[in-house]
């Protein structure tokens, strides 16, 4: 019997570093065959499952926007797939799709069935770049970065965690829109490649003691302060960050990276006293609100990726 | 020669409890004549002078939303006056102002000088009163909550420092909104006054263990969370208030009066997480703001007093 390999969920991750070989487990199973399929289903080939920082959070015990994962589950994920067989009058063999498929090489979806969240790729786009161009981080960047940010020609953005996913959208973006774009990340390399391959203005490397990393933010910001801090990290970034907002300045919360490892110490000084002054805003969002907006929002982002001004940022691990 | 008394600011305040005679020093000082006035003058008798919890910031040495108080002058702060001489044609003898015209028995004021920030007070309104009702506290409260906060009917407010001329006003003004209020502040005494006196929903006494506290809140507001909390105190107040956020809720952040003595630990553990399945705001603002629209502010304000929905809530030291 022909059978496919399944990722499980089979452990919370305990504090600090994640060891994928206790939290999940791979198995194989019967793989599922287009004979299987009801009527108003269809079989999938799962091409690029996409593995998002956000997924910490997911697994821990306590409902975040979302429950927490099960224990013994099939880790959850989108992908990138191929129909391979269809019983439903929309799809047929060979269309290209993303959807919450999961952690396995093959599943049976129902199309019409709203927990798939199923999607057509775009035309011009291609199966491995899809997640990073056209998913929801993608969404999550645009809207968070212009709705909530108020980002436009001529503002300065600051963005944390500017070499993941989310962060390397909003700063391409942002300079889509003809803004100076500071990015923060952790290490000279990838601090180099946000400047030399994806354009950023400057960058400033984290993973440096606290008094070199504010000099070299009070420098690269300068005294006018910036005028958007996508915060993807939260933590000491945020809290030093929160004194160098321009006026009017404001701070869009996406995630908490700093804190989804239970290991730093969560409290600082919060200096809301510069709120006023300033009449600074924080303010957090969920990308699912936009959604009546989403097509909208990816005819802006492809058309920018098909002009070579997004470029896809990605790490594949085959296998 | 007839003399008056100014009260001078001779010493920036040490950290913890402000000690007047060491901060502050009476001098007598010839007395402002009708005799000395020249054109486009008046002179003025204060007879209420205002103290405000934001003063303890004016005499750091940091510039906050102003500059910092100099050594030696004379202490600003508004009065309540009367006038008793005048060379300048829109002011009369008897007539009833409020301004900046410091700590002293007498003043000589030019009336067109806009540093004086002088105002007619409203018909119907005490001067006794009137910087409680029609002061920049009670216009403060006004934009914090209803601009800022977007209280409306059946909107569920918190306020700290409620015993307070701010937060006193706060609570009053979403009462006279059709909002459900909730009051924070330190000991049983000023809690059941806001109740009793000032007609708030609920109070809740914050000089108990943190964990008591956290149980009152919680207990007080319930699950569903507040719409707005209108915060003057920042510190440990806002980190547990930080969750009990509604969806869409926001936090006014009117000021700092935990850190104005410079005694608590300023780190808590900012629980930025939560603004993002609440979508929640934290923003700053500066009353001077909305200086176009105080007389719309006043009109309202005066008209619940005028009504008994607005009780003043005043300590008055004679001397």
């Amino acid at each position: 019997m022909a059978t496919h390999t399944q990722i499980l969920f089979v452990n919370r991750p305990k504090p600090g570093k994640l060891d994928p070989s206790f939290v999940f487990k791979s198995v194989s199973k019967p793989r599922p065959k287009a004979s299987d399929l009801k009527d108003g289903e269809i079989l999938v080939k799962n091409l690029y499952l996409s593995f998002d920082a956000a997924m910490r959070a997911w697994m821990g015990e306590l409902k975040t926007y979302r429950d927490p994962l099960q224990i013994g589950q099939v880790m959850e994920g989108r992908s990138a797939s191929i129909v391979l067989a269809s019983k439903h009058s929309a799809h047929k063999p060979g269309d290209r799709i993303v959807g919450s498929f999961d952690w396995q090489q093959y599943t049976i979806v129902q199309p019409d069935n709203p927990k798939y969240g199923l999607e057509s790729v775009p035309d011009g786009v291609s199966l491995k770049d899809v997640q990073y161009v056209a998913g929801m981080t993608a969404l999550t960047a645009y809207f968070g970065l212009i709705d909530v940010g108020g980002a436009s020609k001529g503002k300065v953005v600051v963005v944390s965690g500017a070499a993941g996913a989310t962060g390397s959208m909003v700063g391409q973006i942002a300079k889509c829109l003809g803004c100076r774009v500071i990015g923060i990340a952790g290490g000279p390399d990838k601090c180099k490649m946000l400047v030399d391959q994806l354009g950023f203005d400057a960058a400033i490397d984290y993973k440096v003691d606290r008094r070199e990393f504010t000099k070299r933010v009070n420098e690269v910001i300068g005294r006018r302060g910036y005028d958007v801090y996508f915060d993807n990290t939260g933590g000491m970034i945020l809290e030093v960050l929160m004194n160098r907002m321009a006026l009017r300045g404001r701070i869009v919360v996406c995630g908490s990276i700093s804190a989804y490892e239970g290991t730093q110490d969560p409290r600082f000084a919060l200096a809301t006293g510069n709120l006023i002054p300033t009449r600074g805003r924080i303010e957090g969002f969920l990308v699912t609100d936009y959604i009546d907006r989403f097509p909208q929002a990816l005819t802006h982002i492809v058309s920018w990726y098909k002009d070579g001004k997004i470029k896809p940022l990605q790490t594949t691990v085959p296998g």
